[in-house]
């Protein structure tokens, strides 16, 4: 069965956490708003489920995913869904409500990094909001992302198994999710993340061995990575970046 | 066996979602950091298990629930976990997946609702992020607050079950925190919300149905609810109400 994900076209944003999964684990899927609408895709595809009037339990936004007549949403949810049929999360149920809570510390650090150029109004663009701005993007170089960081930094250091995974002793979807984190907050904020890998090393080693990952290296080496660009939710204001202490 | 929920003692706040699920269903449960401290409970036993040196997968922040062993973080993750055990949703794992991503969704909703009084620093007092409180609110109030109710609303139009439940036939936790989303948001902003019954009819059906509930009833009477206050996720500040069209 071919998993159809659907987000939107040209930013890496909340579905790349998906795309990295599925792109690690080899699977078969379609990007659908990236596809011809000549074969039903495109944008307008993704539309069309979420502005359906008779289908059951439509999502809010995208991502989603699509699996036969089942669709679900939410990031950390579709992971949740995906992890163990992709063999990237444990079969054990209390294993997954363990990595889903995770996986929801990072929704929660995506959250705050959109709104780091998004303070006031998401209906509104960020140069009506910059002053603002400034003053979010601060609070969370200062004190949010050191807390987030050192966190992840931490339960790497306690995992019984070594820190060479977030959790067990194996790749999780988790672990690709931190990878894309720490790359996301280098390209949002290159002076600010430039102690990164001194202070959080076992994270900067997570992020080394998930990029040189031969299907993630193949996946980042081809056009299906859309570069990151300031439509996302990683994005590089120089006016926000900051050096740190 | 015995739940043990750690959350904050003197609010509401996200905690209130696990909450309410608990006394709906009449589980055995502790609040831990409401506990006596000859006991080994109050919030100190909620730092603890936060600042543990030792303990794998610790939670970044609360609410967090001890069953045995297992510590789920994160309110979603923590009523998905429950939701079958409780009699609260289905047990067929794909519609547990739809039914947490109506729960991810009141999530987002509950983190806009924080942000109107704290826009640019959770680290700083509401009274020192006070104007961007007003232009953040009234974004939430215009476009926020009508996109999340009409959402809700229309799924429950559309439940293919007749309107009475958010997901299938019966109750869910996703019922129960819709009806927290309507008492919450009716104590912040009453004027705001004085046509919300009229707009939204299917949600204030629900939230009739769920505070009529003898389980329900019984508690929100009791002193084990903790009344709306101005530290919690809902909080009246008349300057950031105002009437709606």
């Amino acid at each position: 069965m071919t998993y159809e994900l659907y987000y939107w076209d040209s930013i890496q944003g909340r579905g790349e956490f998906v795309r990295l999964a599925l792109e690690q684990a080899g699977a078969d899927y379609i990007d659908v708003s990236r596809g011809p609408e000549s074969k039903g895709q495109g944008v307008g595809a993704m539309f069309a489920v979420m502005e359906s009037k008779s289908l059951p339990d439509i999502p809010l936004a995208p991502p989603f995913l699509r699996d036969g007549d089942l669709i679900i949403s939410h990031v950390a949810n579709i992971l949740m869904y995906l992890g163990p049929k992709l063999g990237l999360a444990p079969e054990d149920q209390a294993e997954r409500h363990i990595l889903n809570g995770l996986q929801l510390t990072i929704t929660d650090l995506v959250a705050e990094v959109h709104d780091t150029h998004h303070p006031i109004a998401v209906s509104k663009y960020y140069e009506e909001q910059r002053q603002e701005a400034k003053a979010r993007t601060a609070e969370f170089l200062d004190n949010r992302m050191p807390k987030f960081l050192g966190y992840f930094e931490r339960v790497l250091r306690q995992n019984p198994h070594g820190p060479a995974h977030i959790f067990g002793d194996r790749l999780t979807y988790v672990d690709l999710s931190l990878f894309q984190i720490h790359e996301g907050l280098r390209y949002a904020f290159p002076r600010a993340t430039a102690h990164l890998d001194e202070r959080y090393p076992h994270l900067a080693a997570l992020r080394g061995a998930v990029m040189t990952l031969p299907n993630i290296a193949r996946y980042l080496a081809s056009d299906r990575r859309i570069p990151f660009n300031e439509n996302g939710i990683f994005r590089h204001y120089p006016e926000l970046d900051k050096e740190m202490d």
